[in-house]
């Protein structure tokens, strides 16, 4: 039997069990020439993903209600019709939210066990780590000694952005929303220092402190009220790697925000709404250089794995929760 | 005798006359070796100038209080012992708001009043139309058939953009606050659209009407509400050059606006702080190209010409109620 979770509605602010839908029918097992039978191994949850939900206008298609939800997924090939993969390898790929699928290869990568856990195919060695890495390179441009202030730092791309910041010189501020969360930033992922904006009544103040030099990049993963703060403090010519947005992904109506212009004309500052699939040429060097500085362990990484099938929607829920530390990935 | 004026307050809000002082006092007239006797001609008031009224964080230190205000002057050389300018010269530099004065010759740039007016090099042959040029052209990157959308379009930069993006084969759409001003805007600046944004209720629907493919550039010199409502018309890796905020240099509280990160993420748009002086290297260029397409026709300007040094400081007031069309600036 295959499993497979639909799209249900659109979801109204915070998305909810009732959007998924789960099916259950007979495994089409049939694979014609090119095509592979495969397995999900492992599911990659992600905020993003929240977007594709709605049917507003963005850079992706949205999902079609009643329709298989796709994302990153790691898949074993249980049978092959096509050239490039055999039976037993792994793939990674946008796939669906299905137990067992049919795929005719188009933008599967194998991936390879031996060289790291399979799951860091979705994360540090997957769009994860490639997010990080092209985000913080090609718009931040880092240079040594400047100072980076990450927002959801403790999330999947954060703390690998936090990391890489680290490799290159800078001093690292990481914002999240527990004690816990900041602890992890400063022991294991050798940030400077870490805000919790939960308990931080004037957070304007604290990145100050944190940042006595002010802020030349900001990494930011969430906008709204913490982006504020942020963006009080940036220096002249400072870079704003707009990545994500998860405060205001489930807000109905659109929110508001400091206004951002004054900031920006006062700095001559530069904001880049970043999308990591329009940096698909620098893949190749980011690839090499995180697999070399995982394998020098300079760069480490938290996951939260989640199991089974049937927990992926509720899995996706907690990500707007903040109840992962690192990637969010279910295994099946 | 020589009139200076002096910024007396920081303005709270919006600028009043009694945040300026005039003083009179004997005309100092020795010209040392090296230096220049000047007798201003033309004063230059900009909204950006309210900034260095402010003692916040910005490019340019701040005003001093009790000190002359400076800004774009021309000035005609009375006395020179200066190897670079001789008397009867015109000259064209920031300068202070003073009838008579002694410069050391430094950062001031000969300007010829047979081939243009000379309050032309305040505006489109001076910063006005540098700003103009530079910003469209370096962050803009337009390319021909895109949609433009420019605010502030009827006044002194907006109004050079708009005939630059015509020139590059734009579709052209301003937005001022002035039945009069739009119809300028279409007949003698060639815009394909405009829009009052004092009379549209439904600033969203206007522009999506005027910009039925999606912007591509929005040239912004005001921010606030105009520019949330350009935001959400942006098509995927659009350009906002932020030129100017003047809607919201008055606020005495850092004001509120629509998140722009969610719009920047999900068409991986760019919005960049622009401050013309980070571009000198390209001015040689943008001075070329203007004077030709000046000379060739292809670019028309206007003024409004205030008569009256002591009418410097309600002049400036008199731009953030828009009460200038073009360029304004002060004659003596």
């Amino acid at each position: 039997m295959t499993k497979t979770i639909l799209l249900k509605n659109r979801p109204e602010g915070k998305p909810s069990m009732s959007d998924f839908e789960f099916k259950t029918e007979e495994s089409e097992n049939t694979v014609n020439q090119g095509e592979l039978l495969l397995e999900t191994k492992y599911v990659s949850v992600d905020p993003y993903l929240r977007g594709r939900m709605s049917d507003a206008k963005s850079y992706v298609p949205p999902f079609q209600l009643n329709k298989p939800i796709q994302s990153g997924v790691i898949a074993k090939v249980l049978e092959s019709k096509n050239d490039k993969f055999k039976a037993g390898d792994f793939v990674s790929g946008m796939l669906n939210w299905q137990t067992i699928q049919i795929s005719n290869g188009e933008g599967l990568t194998k991936v390879d066990p031996s060289k790291a856990p399979l799951s860091a195919y979705l994360g540090i060695l997957g769009m994860t780590g490639l997010t990080a890495y092209t985000g913080l390179t090609e718009i931040g441009k880092p240079k040594a000694r400047e100072t980076l202030v990450v927002s959801g730092a403790a999330g999947a791309v954060g703390s690998v952005v936090g990391q890489i910041g680290k490799i290159l010189g800078l001093k690292v501020i990481g914002i999240a929303g527990t004690d816990e969360k900041i602890e992890l930033l400063k022991s294991k992922f050798g940030f400077d220092a870490g805000i919790n904006y939960k308990t931080t009544k004037d957070m304007k103040a604290a990145i100050a402190e944190a940042a006595p030099n002010g802020v030349d990049i900001y990494f930011d993963n969430v906008g709204g009220p913490i982006s504020d703060a942020v963006l009080v403090n940036i220096n002249r010519l400072a870079r704003i790697i707009v990545c994500g947005a998860i405060s205001v992904y489930n807000n109905t109506e659109a929110p508001k925000s400091l206004s951002v212009q004054p900031f920006l004309v006062k700095n001559s500052a530069l904001m880049q709404g970043f999308i990591v699939s329009n940096y698909t040429d620098k893949f190749p060097e980011a690839m090499k250089q995180l697999s070399t500085w995982l394998a020098e362990d300079k760069l480490t990484y938290s996951e939260t794995i989640v199991k089974g099938f049937d927990n992926i929607p509720s899995a996706f829920i907690d990500l707007f929760e903040g109840k992962n530390k690192g990637k969010m990935v279910v295994e099946l």
